[in-house]
Parts: C-alpha cells; sequence; structure tokens
C-alpha cells in the first residue's frame, strides 16, 4: 500500500489518481483528517498501516503564488523544511522507503559554464546562496534537512503544468495573467513527473536527489507561440520589459527561473519526455477541450 | 500574571524565580504537560488564562553543546524558528504584549569598522550571510519571522552566567572543558539579562529588539585571570593554538564569537553592568560556595 501525505493537495491529488489508475492500493491522508506532522502519532500510524513506500506530497507553496510565503514565514518553513524532517525520522524509526516532492527552484538561471544545475550542485538561490525567495529559502532548507536520508527519494518538480484547468498549471497560468515575463526554464509535466518518481522506487534507483523536468528548457515567449500554433488561443501576450520591471509591478519576491540537468533521471532510465514534446501535447488536448 | 512558555528550561526556570520573588503571578508550561506549539491551543490557553505578558524561553539550543542542533536540525528549526512565528500569531491575535529569548549568536567578530554590532545590523552569522552553525541560523531566522511583531521585545542573551553548579553555566564551563578558546565575547549575566528583560516591558520600552549583553567584552584568558585573582581555581588552564585548532578537535560546527553594542539598553534605561564587574561578582560568589 501506498501512503500519501498530503493526499488533497494539487501534486497530492494526482498521486492518488495515478496509483488507483495503476491499481494500486492507496491510503491518502491530508492534515485536515489528523495531525500527522507529530512524529509520534506518525509513526503509529506507519506502524499500524504498515505501506511499502510513503509520498510525502505535502508542501506550503503559496497562493496564489509564492509571494504569499512572504507573510506566512512560518508555517512556510515549518511545511517545506521542518515536517520533511519529521517525516525523515518516523520513516527511518519504522523502515519505510520513501518520497519527497522537492522543487527545483532552488537555483536561478544556468551554471557558470552554460550548463543546467545537477544533484550534485549547491543551490544558488536559497538562504546559505541568496538571494532568494523565502519559499525557495524553505525548499533549500528542506533538502538540507533530508541529506543521507535512508531510503529518501528526492524528487525535485519544477512548474508543473498539464491539459487541466487548474490556475495551478502553468499553460492555464500564462492564459490567465495579463503580463507575461520571458524567461528561460525547465518544467515538468505533471503526469510524466508523477510517471518517473514512482519509477524511481519500482525500478529500485538509488535513493537520493533527481531531477524530474522534462529534458531541455523553454523560453516563455515559445511557449506563447506554440499555443498560437496548436490553436490554443490567438490572445496577443503582453510582456514585462525586463525582471526588474516584473518584480516592480507584479511581484513581492523574486522567482526563480533555471534550468536542470537532467541526464542523472537520463541514466537512471526514468526521464520525462522532451519538453517541447510534452508541451506541445498538452496543448493539443487543451485544444480539443475548447472544441469539446 | 506571567505566562512563561519553557518554564523548565535553563532560562525559563530563572525567569519563573525571579518573579515569584517579585511576587508576581506565574503560569509557567513546559511542553511535556500540553503541545502549546499548535496555535489553536496556544490561543485557547491564552484566552483563557488572559495574561498580562508572555515570555518565550523555549528554544532548542543542543546539549551538550550547539554541535547536537547539526544532528536534529528539524527540530532546532522548528523550536528557534518556527514556534516563535506560532506564538506571534497567537499574542497578536489575542492581543499579548510578550518577550523572546533571542541570541547575540547571530553575528561573529566585530564590525569593520572596530565597533559592536547593534540592533539595527544585519546578522553575519546567518543562513542568509554565512557561514553559521545550524543553530544560529535558525536563531536569526527566528527575529526575521519576528520582524514587524506587534508589542514584541526581543531580547538577546550571549553566553549566560553565574555563580551556579550548573553546566550551562559559561563559567563552570570554562573550569570543566580540558582546553579553551581564546575569542573576544559579549557576555550575559543570567540575573541582570532577566531584570533587562522584564525592566523592558515594566519601564514601557518600545517593542523590538534589544542586545542584552553586560556592557563591554571579555577574553577567555582575561576570565580565567580574574578565576586565579578570585580564588575561584589555581588549574593550569590549557588553549587551542587558534580557532581551525579548535575547530580540529573539538567541535562539528563554528561558534559565534562577537562583541555587542549595548548603547540601545542604555538609552532605554535597561543596562546590564559592565562585564568585568558582573563577572568578579559571580566568581566570588563561587568561591564563597567552594568555601562553605
Amino acid at each position: 500500500m501506498f501512503f500519501i501525505l498530503g493526499a488533497t493537495g494539487y501534486l497530492g491529488s494526482y498521486f492518488v489518481k495515478y496509483l488507483r489508475q495503476e491499481g494500486e492500493d492507496v491510503f491518502g491522508l491530508s492534515r485536515t483528517e489528523i495531525d500527522y506532522t507529530d512524529v509520534g502519532s506518525l509513526i503509529s500510524i506507519l506502524r499500524r498501516k504498515k505501506p511499502k513506500f510513503l509520498i510525502n506530497a505535502a508542501g506550503y507553496t503559496g497562493k496564489p503564488n509564492v509571494d504569499a510565503c512572504e507573510s506566512d514565514k512560518a508555517e512556510c518553513l515549518f511545511g517545506n523544511a521542518v515536517f520533511p524532517g519529521r517525516i525523515r525520522t518516523a520513516c527511518e524509526e519504522v523502515g519505510i522507503p520513501w518520497g519527497h516532492v522537492s522543487s527545483g527552484c532552488i537555483y536561478s538561471d544556468r551554471k557558470s559554464n552554460g550548463e543546467g544545475w545537477s544533484e550534485n550542485d549547491e543551490p544558488n538561490f536559497s538562504f546559505r546562496n541568496g538571494p532568494c525567495s523565502f519559499y525557495s529559502g524553505t525548499k533549500a532548507l528542506g533538502e538540507e534537512i533530508l541529506k543521507d536520508a535512508k531510503d529518501c527519494y528526492i524528487w525535485r518538480l519544477r512548474i508543473p503544468f498539464n491539459e487541466e484547468k487548474s490556475p495551478r498549471n502553468y499553460l492555464q497560468k500564462l492564459l490567465n495573467y495579463s503580463s507575461l515575463l520571458e524567461a528561460e526554464n525547465s518544467i515538468s509535466h505533471i503526469d510524466d513527473y508523477i510517471n518517473s518518481c514512482l519509477s524511481s522506487f519500482t525500478q529500485e534507483c538509488e535513493p537520493g536527489i533527481y531531477n524530474l523536468t522534462n529534458s531541455g528548457s523553454i523560453r516563455t515567449r515559445q511557449v506563447v507561440e506554440w499555443m498560437k500554433e496548436e490553436g490554443v488561443t490567438d490572445k496577443e501576450f503582453n510582456f514585462f520589459e525586463n525582471e526588474e520591471d516584473f518584480m516592480a509591478k507584479a511581484a513581492i519576491t523574486p522567482r526563480s527561473n533555471c534550468v536542470m540537468d537532467t541526464s542523472k533521471a537520463e541514466r537512471n532510465g526514468i526521464a520525462l519526455r522532451p519538453v517541447e514534446e510534452a508541451v506541445r501535447d498538452s496543448l493539443r488536448k487543451m485544444r480539443e477541450q475548447v472544441l469539446a
């Protein structure tokens, strides 16, 4: 049985859906049901339920966006750094392998040599290596707290997208925002991401950090171009002049825009599709929904 | 009535003792009695007890020393950063003024102009401005989370000492350690500190950060000299060659050694005694205990 924390959240609900489709037994816990953030409570549920794997899809992301983390720092820090540490304690105590939904948003830009950031690189958009958003700082601390954790997968997601009308879907966000920021990013197709996460466990990859973004990177202007090509919209998109203009007009805290190196996932046979293929696939499905 | 969190801890028990001596009504909560770390629970106790002031003397310091924080990062982060944020939420909700035991250990050395660190200076021994110990990183994040908190005093302590035989007492530590590190530090006499903390509230000082160390600074060699002069010991003290030698032989994480600017406390009439006076006073009492 798979044990999912944050089962009613954005990512968690996709994990639940995917696993149920695969015929797996899923026990989904949401924090409104039980305070699983207490190590003792978590240990006793794990002892009772004896899951073969635990997934931590609970986290504090800020709604509607990362700016909200700046005004609820304590809970952001709790959800993204303290709580993963408590799960580690509980899972190591009971002897349960697990995976943690982490984020590539602890990096900015590319490495100075032009390459994407690999799993071995120190975060450069974190408290220890700023500037950073408070959100990114807490996600980097979360990874620090999980360093050398036993039987723990750290699955780095970035900017999730698919074809659905959720306000959390990157492609939907692009359609909703009045102005866009031109930036280069690695991004993660949700189904591809979930599939890779679970494959890391089922294919017995070595526990540790994995960058799970679609291979390659996108630029915002390129994506809106694809949107038009795929017939999703004929909207004229506005762009901020630059990052300063974006920060001045639309943001409280800086965003991470970065490119990830996905070669470790490729070497381990759990790579996500090339990004253009995944984006166009989602855009075609969005188009079908509009026509339907 | 004064409401004290962490009432059975090292500092907390002195707060309780001092307030009771002053004839104040004290409600001391220890975490073993009730999980006051939950905002909802804390709010309801505060509504029921209606204290005139809350003191947070709970924190994660690491036992026997700060190295222990490196191996329990999640709880260190929780106790020193998340929990103060939750107290803030509860106290602001119920409308209760409060004080937080913070630390000067978020600084290293002196300012580049030779002055001590004032309340307006950004920490330079923190996650955002490293290197730092994990402990110091969490204390600095705690202050960040309390920034602009309503009716909140942030009382910065450093290296507490008095005449008692506690292993937490700096003067006792000097006697117990096999080798010492020569360093310059501001330090806090516990009674002086507690007295200044409570005065900040009773004298209606403006809420905010206060450096509450005895004025001036000490060097380790000077203190052991005073120990001999006051007849506390005739022990020959060994010193590490330098900080590198100390780190290699006796420590896991770097220590904060720093000098604080105490002029804000002086301007507000809540200053602690000059450091030599306070140290010699404690040493004389230690000597009396030996003779008794």
